[in-house]
């Protein structure tokens, strides 16, 4: 590749770490219309027990969510790999689901892998198809082990949430 | 934006990442001097039950770091938006404490976000405003759970820390 | 830094970043080549109680790979510094190993940071010098805490993950 060529591959792939970690945030902040953005209109998606449209994967994992009081979905390694308009991406990932009630498979921690095929059509890269890869799974008990924290700022799943203060100061700025 | 904006912003945005970071292996080497190099001169850290300037922040830091014989601070999700000489991240974090005293509050694992507003001022990108906000904690017994690995080379809190050959080897090659 | 030296900065740590992601893709996967392709031919690994030619280290580290049946090397804060043709790379990692077999020591959680001398030579960017450095190690007893997930795809450490699936997808297109 030469370096403008080369160039292109960085802004392609920062486009697609981007939809990766805005889908993240939109699962975190339960922000459906997010989460939808990041699939193209026709996207699939197969994930643990559920495989199907991305409005069916909507559906399905807003009820999910709604089991939970918190998650974090934490993704490392993007390996990303860019021919033309299509990219295979790989992302590592731990999801941490928590609730306020004491029960163990309400609170676990999840090792995985989402295996994404991107296309760039008229509305940018988007993902074409997702799955999702169980690594390990942990579910503990729970005396003793999860705090909640008190005093300190917790993280919300709504507007409330001291992300979009700062994200809106940004933005009045303009 | 055309392509020497989106340049732009890719490099605005590697340097901000840069900074939180930088941020990070301060923190774990115990290096103020470096946290404080993240900051600009006038900034506010709001961070669990502590909120002041980025001074006051660093003095109640490091009283509580002196508590531990190691940290972690593992980031992963670095969400950046850029508006000019303003931008707004959106960091995931989880972090490892550990003692080699036996008790549960010292060898803690919690998940965390930081909320930062960068500005670029005439000495770069630096934090202006950091909120972190708390997602979770986890309070472990100990008896069997962690080890000090014997044998195997660990990390330092000081210059005694197998990355200050490394870096010192490559500035020495200039 | 003028801007296109800055380019230039840019695409050198990405080329360095995507090293170590294959790294551990490899490792995860049990891709021998793939490990191989990250370093030079006369690289020295340090990792644990293992120091060695990096041909003597995928010895030892495909013997202990066999223990397990699953692996995760999952990484995060990746902060590089580059002068000319050398560069160092710190990388903080969690790597979760499990087993089938109910031995706690089969079935641990430990924090490390790669130390990584790259250099570039006439085939790229390529791991020079590599030290593990071990910053905590979590071993914990079995009964009701991990859970093998049922009806869910998993990772496999062979041609059969649905990585390769996707990756070849995207090659036939070319």
């Amino acid at each position: 590749m030469n370096q403008s060529d080369r160039v292109q591959d960085l802004l392609d792939r920062r486009d697609i770490e981007d939809v990766i970690l805005r889908y993240c945030r939109g699962i975190d902040r339960m922000d459906r219309s997010l989460i939808r953005s990041c699939y193209h209109h026709d996207a699939t998606d197969h994930h643990g027990s559920f495989s199907g449209t991305v409005d069916e994967f909507l559906d399905w994992v807003f009820g999910l969510l709604a089991r939970y009081t918190h998650s974090q979905h934490f993704v490392g390694n993007v390996l990303i790999e860019v021919e033309g308009d299509v990219a295979v991406a790989e992302t590592y990932g731990i999801a941490f689901h928590r609730s306020e009630e004491d029960k163990p498979y309400l609170n676990l921690m999840t090792g995985f892998r989402y295996l994404d095929r991107f296309e760039r059509r008229e509305d940018g890269w988007r993902i074409a198809t997702r799955t999702a890869v169980t690594e390990w799974s942990r579910v503990d008990d729970l005396a003793g082990r999860w705090e909640t924290p008190e005093g300190l700022l917790t993280g919300r799943r709504d507007r409330g949430d001291a992300l979009y203060a700062l994200l809106s100061g940004l933005h009045e700025e303009d």
